[in-house]
């Protein structure tokens, strides 16, 4: 009796890198140029190496050159810096990633900031942040995942315009940047977060819900208004025995409650995990295509 | 049977216009240093030379030395450019400002990114809307208007955490940022615009309500919850032959409804209008203490 649609982010992640392979092939014919993305890994923390990988295994799938520096963990933040002002001048180089988290005694903000703003694929400079944030200005990158969000309601023909819309979460990287996005397509946006009295009473007012907040099967099927579509972010692991892992992933909606309720949901894992990716690889690709003028 | 408190904002600008006098002299004494004020005025527009004699007059009254440049309609972008660079420049000038609208010839984002932005006290450059917009990220300068809609919050002791706020307008120079402020102070904040279908419904959950719209009267007293602060950064003209100019001023809320309603409200005129000016004046003392250092 589930009724709601799958909104495949897999599928759709697939089909957008195919449209990417075709473009770089395209650019490459054309003006000989190849994409090329820089990700810096500090330290050793297994999730973060398995990103890395993963973002470069994708960068290889469809043409673009992917540059890597892994540095140990007791590096310097002089050290980190040299590398992206190196990246920034290697003409190569059209994309230039810093993973996350970076060893404490280094200065985040520092290192951010020193990424040239027209190779910030992630989107995360604070003046791509308030162009997307004002009428009339366009940023140069929108942060992946928040973009990820958009373009799955996109495929997925959901009218976002005149749209009762909720985020949950306002984190600078997902929650904050999706709910500019939704406001530019003209939804009327509420934000909702840890201080908020009444999160359900709100959110079961909303046409659209993105839930970015990072606490397992939060939204409950008596928060979801009949209809209403599902952009479940939210990537938490939770005890489950029965795995070979012993844990499993869930999302921030309670999947089996609200697949009944609404019109479409995301998956977790295969909804927007998979667009993050594929937005990173879109974002390099705009990249090089401003920097050599190619359209 | 008024019952709701009059947010008196002339009374409380004229404390901080107070405040911001006392501090000046303070750094008069102590460092030698006057704050100035550059306001660029480009045309003949009667309203815009109106808004520069106030603002030069307030400057004279709080003891910050202003500069005023006035140039014809059909000058070049370059001469504005040209007097930006040599404020951008000047020891003595700690903000600059564009009065806007500028002739339509003119590309108003060219001129307004020229502004150094150690020097816009407009808070209009879109560094400062980002990190606004960014958690664990501090903008230079926040915008008059919006902050003068805090501020008078702050003043009367309304409490912001938690609340349920709502914004009716998203422009760059009221809505956007004063939703981005409320939010900071963690309350949870609906946005409303022209492509809102149920603005009523929504205003009504509002325990908090900024108007900046542009629409005399629009809020009325079925679209506000009882008890609910009335913050209204309306500016309209109205017919009114009783009047020795033939208008009257009324704001984005109905007045005469609302004060039944609300435990708070804004004049229009006497509330957001004065402090708008205030918060120039505050952010002018502001730039000046952080570029000499002082506290
Ligand atoms: N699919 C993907 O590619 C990605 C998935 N993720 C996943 O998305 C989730 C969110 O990530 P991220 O944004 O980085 O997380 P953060 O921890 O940075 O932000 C979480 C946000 O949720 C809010 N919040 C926390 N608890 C509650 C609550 N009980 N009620 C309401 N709001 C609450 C917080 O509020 P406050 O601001 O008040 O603290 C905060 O704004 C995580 O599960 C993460 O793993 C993240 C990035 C990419
Ligand atoms: N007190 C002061 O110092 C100041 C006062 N003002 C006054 O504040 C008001 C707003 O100014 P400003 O922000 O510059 O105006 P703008 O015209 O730039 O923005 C108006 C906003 O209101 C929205 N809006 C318009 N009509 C409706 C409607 N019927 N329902 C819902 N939303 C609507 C618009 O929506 P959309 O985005 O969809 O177009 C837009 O976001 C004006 O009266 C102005 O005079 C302004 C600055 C300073």
């Amino acid at each position: 009796e589930a009724s709601a649609k799958v909104i495949d982010g897999k599928s759709v992640a697939k089909d957008i890198q195919g449209e990417i392979t075709a473009e770089i092939s395209r650019m490459k014919n054309e003006i000989g140029v190849v994409p090329g993305l820089a990700v810096i890994l500090v330290g050793d923390r297994k999730d973060s190496a398995t990103y890395v990988r993963n973002k470069k295994k994708s960068c290889e799938s469809v043409g673009i050159k992917s540059y890597e520096v892994c540095l140990p963990q007791d590096s310097r933040e002089e050290e980190v810096l040299e590398h992206i002002s190196s990246f920034n001048n290697d003409p190569a180089v059209h994309g230039i990633l810093v993973q996350l988290p970076l060893p404490s005694h280094m200065n985040e903000q520092n290192i951010l900031n020193a990424v040239c703003i027209e190779k910030d694929v992630d989107g995360f400079h604070p003046l791509n942040i308030g162009r997307l944030a004002m009428r009339g200005r366009e940023p140069l990158f929108v942060p992946c995942t928040p973009k990820g969000c958009i373009e799955l309601l996109h495929r997925y023909n959901v009218d976002i315009k005149g749209k009762n819309a909720v985020v949950i979460g306002r984190s600078n990287i997902v929650g904050m940047p999706a709910a500019l996005l939704l406001q530019r397509e003209d939804a009327t946006v509420s934000i909702i977060h840890s201080k908020t009295k009444n999160p359900e009473e709100i959110t079961k007012q909303a046409d659209i819900i993105i839930a970015a907040v990072g606490q397992p099967n939060m939204v409950r099927g008596s928060w979801i208004k009949p209809g209403a579509v599902l952009i479940d972010v939210g990537i938490n692991p939770v005890e489950d025995s029965t795995r070979p892992r012993g844990y499993r992933l869930v999302g921030d909606i309670c999947y089996e409650e609200a697949c009944k309720i609404a019109s479409a949901i995301t998956p977790v894992p295969g909804g927007v995990g998979p667009m993050t990716i594929a937005m990173l690889l879109s974002n390099t690709l705009t990249s090089a295509k401003r920097i050599h003028n190619f359209n």
